[in-house]
């Protein structure tokens, strides 16, 4: 009997099968190990955690969460990002007593989906974090990371868009004057709908020379001069103490020889509200949305009792591995097909061929309905059946 | 301010801190390549699953179980197992094609817990599955699999101890007559309640010598001629047959080489009700429950509309690395303490021990407030400050 739903997924729920099992098993092991010769330790948290904390702090839309109630009636989220439980378990545990901390992780995160043939509800992220340094050299050491570890993957062809949510919030308030209408700008800025910010701020009540300003100030992206022209929008010193923090950030980063790596948007709005200066995208080659992004959030930490500074990245596995391509392909292997009366002969030439490294299937003989598409799948297989002697083909 | 469950996790929940992290890294990664020599295929199901399909089906009580409701209305459950989304994979995809099919997980799975101190309600399992292969020769394949997989992470001191539900079953109701009074004895064996189970038989309404076949019955645990001792207990055909499995499978696994490590208890009774024929339980040195256990599930697949036979094995990473001890030491690591004036320089030093394979971290001593405090952790401190050479001390 077929049930409805015996063989669905709940909505944005996917399987991983051998293949790309094994890309991204490579891919993983690759990053992990970059990131552990930068002095990165990698952490796990459980998945579930209490709402009222991580759930609240987390900067994910409340409809995205996951929620439930376990057995003694509180309310439990699935971790809907990274950075909150590791904020968490950075400002309880005993790590603190090494300042800056650097963490690592490698962990699926959930997020609920509203339709059919959207985004994934369960993806992988790894990244990092690094606590409790204020310093510019904390954002160049992450964005520096953050290019080898794309490169250990054997990617070549990305950007690392960097932004400064400083630098756009006080250059939009001093224009607009308050919080809500630069939300009303922001939102614009997050879904990329440029079309729609400029119909907006034609229709503010600004002067022709502040809506230039605005509308100039869309188009500050590209290489270093961008930080220039920046300050050229510029009325008062708001704003300009941003701009010299991205100037820093540049010459460190050409300093750890990745430039060509490196381009700058001011225009950057993360959809992370926790980011408080700044803040990055990573894009690659035919890749439509950002195979991952970062940023400073100083604020973070506060919320579990400590009061320190932090920055960090996340990739995500699920658009890294297409930018990528398969890079994986099937492993050789082999296969002995035996039957009963030479099983020992079988099982020890299985087991040599084992130790040399090879993997090798073993299979009775008896068993199989179909030889011929049961042997198919392998690169070489090796009989041992009957009386005579072994054939392999 | 500190909110209540600031620093908390929910009931059985635990985080995962780096040594023991990279132990699991370490033992995960040694047990996969075994497993992949063998022929078997890494995949990775969805975390939610839908709760009338893999919940029903998983064999874990309900009150076990995280459920939850997606936004479209339907029940989810985070999957209680493994063995059951499996099911569904080979059910539903096109793996179907090479059968028998040989599948391998690493997966968390999730059973909620009901009070504080108990066990984990996540934890690690890796495991195989051969499924479409109903002969012996399937069960000694995984029974010698999961024996090589236990040496390969330097596990030394361990025994599996074999069973067959189907010889219990027939024993019992043959004495008993009905499935009822079989299931209480059932429950006693499961529990291991041995005293319980001796009281309970003594009660029953049965002649004194079926009360003293049931009580030599527990006795049935030990070496190979136990299946002979077995033989005796029986006063008719029934159960012979599965006796005679037992031995072939003995057999087999002597041709394995593998004896040292198996003995046999046909009171082993698994709280999977969906095992039907042969079961196990590994237990190591030290770890009062077992690391590790599987069986044959011939009806499983049928739910899923494939009527096939299956049998796998689960092993439990949290027991198995608390078997193993700390085998992962910290891995020796070198920091580089450098002022701003001598940045470059000391990037490229590190670069330089990076490619030569060493962890390196590196740190602006601006941004340090306790110089020695951070330092300590390392084995090696090269400091590149002021105007003098590198000093490493």
């Amino acid at each position: 009997m077929t049930k409805p739903f015996m063989f669905e997924k709940p909505l944005g729920m996917r399987d991983t099968l051998p293949l790309l099992y094994e890309t991204k098993a490579l891919v993983r092991n690759r990053m992990s190990v970059e990131i552990k010769k930068w002095g990165y330790q990698f952490i796990e948290t459980p998945a579930l955690e209490y709402y009222e904390t991580i759930g609240e702090a987390s900067a994910i839309l409340d409809q995205q969460l996951f929620k439930l109630l376990d057995q003694q009636g509180h309310a439990l989220v699935l971790r809907p990002d990274m950075t909150t439980p590791i904020a968490r378990v950075a400002a309880s545990k005993l790590l603190k007593q090494q300042i800056p901390l650097r963490l690592a992780y490698s962990a699926n995160v959930y997020r609920a989906q509203q339709r059919e043939g959207g985004r994934p509800a369960e993806f992988e992220q790894i990244g990092i974090e690094l606590i409790g340094n204020p310093s510019i050299s904390a954002d160049a050491e992450i964005i520096s990371l953050l290019v080898d570890v794309l490169k250990a993957t054997g990617l070549k062809d990305f950007k690392i868009a960097i932004g400064h949510i400083g630098f756009l919030q006080e250059l939009f308030i001093s224009i607009l004057g308050n919080e809500e209408r630069a939300a009303v700008l922001r939102k614009y800025l997050y879904e990329k709908n440029y079309v729609g910010y400029r119909e907006h701020v034609k229709s503010l009540p600004l002067s022709s020379i502040d809506k230039q300003r605005l509308i100039d100030f869309v188009s500050l992206k590209g290489e270093e001069n961008t930080l220039s022209k920046a300050a050229n929008l510029l009325e008062h010193e708001t704003g300009r103490e941003t701009l010299q923090d991205l100037k820093e950030l540049a010459l460190q980063l050409k300093e750890f020889g990745i430039e060509e790596f490196i381009s700058f948007d001011l225009t950057l709005v993360s959809h992370m509200s926790y980011y408080t200066g700044t803040l990055f995208e990573v894009y690659a080659n035919q890749v439509g949305s950002p195979i991952g992004n970062g940023g400073r959030y100083d604020s973070l930490l506060e919320k579990f009792g400590w009061n320190t500074p932090a920055t960090g990245f996340a990739i995500r596995m699920d658009r890294l591995t297409e930018a990528l391509g398969e890079i994986k392909e099937t492993e050789a292997s082999e296969c002995v097909v035996f039957s009963p009366e030479r099983r020992k002969e079988a099982l020890d030439f299985a087991k040599e061929k084992r130790e040399r490294g090879i993997n090798v299937t073993i299979q009775e003989i008896n068993a199989l309905e179909n030889v011929d598409a049961f042997t198919k799948a392998f690169h070489e297989v090796h009989l041992y059946i009957g009386n005579g002697g072994a054939r392999s083909e």
